[in-house]
């Protein structure tokens, strides 16, 4: 399975000792479990920030001390998936929602590695852009989002009727832009609408190193 | 009085009808309360965006029928305080703590007036600027302020030990720039960062009327 070879090889390259962003979603999932093992057997003793309810839990189940951005300001590694990656290492990210905190420790982290599979490798990225906003502005965020040419639709809940809430109390808008030229200048744009938080699309800048599962093991890109 | 001189001029732009966004502050209460006389004797219809838990209540004292975002994408005006203005009309914002949802009602609004008194119009503007930060990214958002040249410092709380909480559940940093020649790209870049949900520079593009208040009327300065 390749999303399983690319999270194996990266538990590999966690050390005893590291402070490490913990992203989310069913390939860190893999990691998760894969490092919980090595934890066990080589005594490690790793630190780490989650980015969702579901990674904090899945980090305690595995042995790793769970701490904060107070505590560490700075981390030394980060994991986590991607929903599409261009040939330049510009991402998409936050199809599960927890794209603001897996944002923010990604940019905590000294080298932030990303693991696909190799379904998610893409010439340009095109997918739909996931927008955290505050639900106090969210129609006049929508109307500012259309303004740099994407059709936002806001992301619905699928528990019970409603908008999908977030782990920080906010909505998930899903935004078409189509193909996305500039990946850098499309994501300040949107972040600096009023009201929006963050968004999905994590530029090169943040990536160091994206490993991609294949079916006989893995392809690194590096940055 | 100056800001009451400027605070009633505005008071008198309101028309019938008129959905405004409403900011914050003493300037703004005066601004609500001579309005709300204005809704009484005149019988005035008007709807409003409140931007604080403070003037939301001062709205509905004053005979205005609160809305939101979501029954209204645009708003006709929006009146709003500043901490300090430029011979531009850059401003900065935010003592009050109140900046997330100010520039919200601002930028959802055709026309924005801003009222203060003389005291407030500088050269270029050097206050700190406060920075309305997701605790989450606490430690780490410091660092990243301090990449732009600036030293955070956490606003505490004057109720408790401990920092200061905004009405939307955030940290308040007030960071000194020292003199900020370039508001329009310091307010992005300040925006970009991860954890980072808005900042108290409000640049031009946003202003259209700053109503100073002096001792026998007021002086307007138009965008």
């Amino acid at each position: 399975m390749e999303k399983a070879n690319s999270a194996k090889e990266a538990a590999r390259l966690i050390e005893d000792g590291m402070v490490i962003g913990i992203g989310s979603g069913s390939t860190v999932e893999i990691f998760l479990n894969e490092l919980g093992k090595r934890i066990k057997e080589e005594e490690l003793e790793i630190w780490g920030v989650p980015s969702s309810y579901q990674s904090h839990m899945l980090a305690v189940e595995n042995g790793i001390t769970v701490t904060d951005l107070i505590q560490f300001e700075e981390l030394d590694l980060c994991v986590d998936g991607a929903d599409q990656v261009d040939e330049n290492l510009n991402c998409i990210k936050g199809k599960g929602g927890a794209l603001l905190r897996e944002k923010i420790v990604a940019q905590a982290a000294e080298e932030v590695i990303i693991i696909v599979d190799s379904r998610k490798i893409v010439d340009v990225l095109d997918e739909r852009v996931p927008v955290e906003v505050f639900p106090f502005a969210y129609g006049n965020a929508v109307k500012e989002i259309k303004k740099l040419g994407g059709e936002a639709v806001l992301r619905e809940s699928d528990r019970k009727l409603g908008a999908c809430i977030t782990d920080n109390g906010n909505f998930i808008l899903d935004v078409d832009f189509g193909r996305i030229e500039d990946p850098e200048g499309l994501e300040c744009r949107i972040n600096c609408i009023a009201g929006v938080f963050e968004n999905g699309i994590f530029p090169r800048r943040l990536i160091d190193r994206v490993i991609v599962g294949t079916k006989d093991g893995v392809r690194v890109l590096r940055n």
